[in-house]
């Protein structure tokens, strides 16, 4: 099933995806979502963020559970990313169906919007919205790298952006959430085993940095006349770095912009983008204050620690067959409806060599298998 | 009259230029010349490469006097780059009509095609093409941003790519080239003249540096895991920088190109360009060699040291009104006609401040009036 979004948003020249939330692979992305829902004789919403929720029952009386991810990819990355808990999560309906399973709760799919950020620069855009921890006014005014803002492109994806925001209702449809996902790192492959449960997300952030210079003539301006603001975000990147390994946390400048950006000239301004994460809040804070201190800074996002739930957390962790508990680096939706008080877990399936948001992130299909396997166990038993 | 152009192509976030060759904005900036060319009863001709030429007299049987420079400019550029010179050319010339002046030689202003080379990579790409420089088949295949060749780009134009290359014809067209231009530095404040006249343009050159690694979660991937091209392209930033001292030339990495570009993935590839310019070949040379080593690098141009004839060039200050002689280290259309045999020469109006390739350019008003007064009378000694 996953092999049927195998062709969209592909860059034939990496094999990578370019799935930006909004874009003609998002969108055509959003209709494969309609059609899985339709076929299934599910009942298909939007809510006013954008999230997609297909429900199998009503969830207006009780509250349902719900299982699901993202479409969306960020730029160049793989096919597992997302996708795979999205189709996992039809695949183990269908299972229940198959046998016979009559759930006493309204069962749901779910694909939240935007969870990679790679088009607006902010993770988790449609759960942060309906949770009302992103302003919706900042949302609508987040401009992509064409300097178009959200509101624009919702609207010309025929949206109402002015309905963006806490949405009460919907999380009122939601009892439990349920994410399957990629590993993306190596913890299963240490574990020996094809799924395992999560125990907690580390606290992370992005942060800007905003480098500013001279912009002049790369040929004509001598050395001792210039403000070349790459020399100082040069330095900066390699800082991070000898910070990272002081503090025992991870940091990253893995998105640039410069402008002009011309061969033939010295750049006016370098903005990059710091990504800090560990396992301790207070290491992560620490490592940015120290690289932030005398620059020009914005914080873009800032996630706290997420510790699932533990009774649900064993709960699942039991039902899918008595898997082990891990934690994760990465950031995820359920991690944010946790944070607003959703009961939510994570299932993670074991990726071989750890390596994600890169054209080389894979899955065995045997573990995949055993993933949806998994999470039809944990939803049968969260649907009694 | 560089008023009437001042509001094409700008950025109004940043008032600086944006006019990438072919685009919207270089189109319009030459119907423009079409316009002047017409207003004033000008022979207009545009050559198998692009380039602009207006003529008063015919050239085919004597070779002709021509002025001029380019209408495109670097991205975030100034306004005067580029198109003083055009500007500048059009009205010496109707300076000299205005005096009643009758050439003894064919008269024309030129304007050359994409010189900053901001789209495709390739500076001084109208007149390295007319010259024989460029191969054609190479610049057919050259790529801007979004993937297009300079072979589409020119069809959807409605020109004829295939006619790219050496072109005789226009050339045996030309006896003499005189380039007036903004000076990119501040040679002429620290002279105390207007107006002066290039010696020689320093030998140049532009390789880019493709710095690979592994694509990763900037989250979940371990530092210890990690190949991080950001970090070997910071060390070359510095490097460059003390490399450069070292040499007594100026090196810069003005332009990057991250994949995927994501806050929260560690790059696959960052491609860096290197700009190294300096008054001896030599010195450059050797900097690109002790930076290159061990690093996967292309050489994209290589501009040999241009030393302006002198007898025409004491002759263009001399009827320039003794005009000082200065060296530039910036490259010019005027440096490859000159390498390639045709007797060129370049008049430099005074930079107050020294900056060039930025919106902050300028030039006053009475040093470019004083320019276009010095050409006026080097076009009238030349065509006598």
């Amino acid at each position: 099933m996953l092999g049927e979004l195998a062709h969209i948003g592909r860059d034939p020249a990496t094999n990578g995806y370019v799935r930006d939330a909004w874009s003609a692979a998002d969108l055509e992305l959003r209709e494969w979502f309609a059609g899985e829902a339709q076929r299934r004789g599910l009942d298909l919403r939007e809510d006013r963020n954008g999230n997609l929720w297909a429900w199998w029952g009503d969830p207006s009386g009780t509250p349902g559970v719900v299982a699901g991810s993202h479409l969306d990819s960020v730029r160049q990355g793989g096919a597992f990313d997302g996708p795979l808990g999205v189709v996992s999560a039809f695949l183990a309906l269908d299972r229940l169906r198959e046998q016979g399973f009559e759930p006493g709760r309204p069962l749901g799919v779910a694909c939240f919007t935007d969870e990679e950020g790679a088009r607006f620069g902010v993770p988790c855009m449609g759960s942060r919205l309906l949770t009302g921890v992103l302003d919706p006014d900042r949302a609508r005014g987040l401009t992509d790298d064409d300097g178009r803002t959200l509101d624009e492109v919702l609207a010309a994806a025929g949206r109402k952006p002015y309905l963006l925001g806490r949405d009460d209702e919907t999380l009122a449809h939601v009892g439990t959430f349920v994410e399957l996902h990629v590993e993306q790192g190596r913890g299963l492959v240490d574990l020996g085993s094809a799924v395992g449960v999560a125990s907690a997300i580390w606290p992370h952030g992005r942060w800007r940095f905003d480098f500013r210079g001279q912009a002049n003539h790369a040929g004509t301006t001598r050395l001792e006349d210039r403000a070349d603001p790459m020399l100082a975000f040069a330095d900066k990147v390699l800082a991070a770095r000898e910070a990272a390994v002081r503090h025992g946390v991870v940091a990253t400048f893995g998105k640039v912009r410069v402008s002009p950006n011309n061969a033939n000239a010295i750049p006016g301004l370098v903005s990059a983008w710091l990504d800090a994460r560990g396992a301790g809040e207070d290491a992560v804070r620490a490592l940015v204050a120290e690289l932030g201190a005398g620059e020009e800074v914005a914080e873009e996002s800032w996630t706290p620690v997420v510790d699932f739930e533990a009774g649900l957390r064993d709960r699942v962790a039991g039902a899918a067959g008595g898997v082990p508990v891990l934690a994760t680096g990465a950031g995820h939706d359920a991690g944010i409806l946790a944070s607003a008080g959703v009961p939510s877990a994570m299932v993670f399936v074991r990726n071989p060599t750890g390596v994600s948001h890169s054209p080389a992130e894979h899955a065995e299909e045997d573990d995949c298998a055993a993933g949806v396997e998994a999470l039809a166990r944990v939803l049968e038993d969260l649907c009694r």
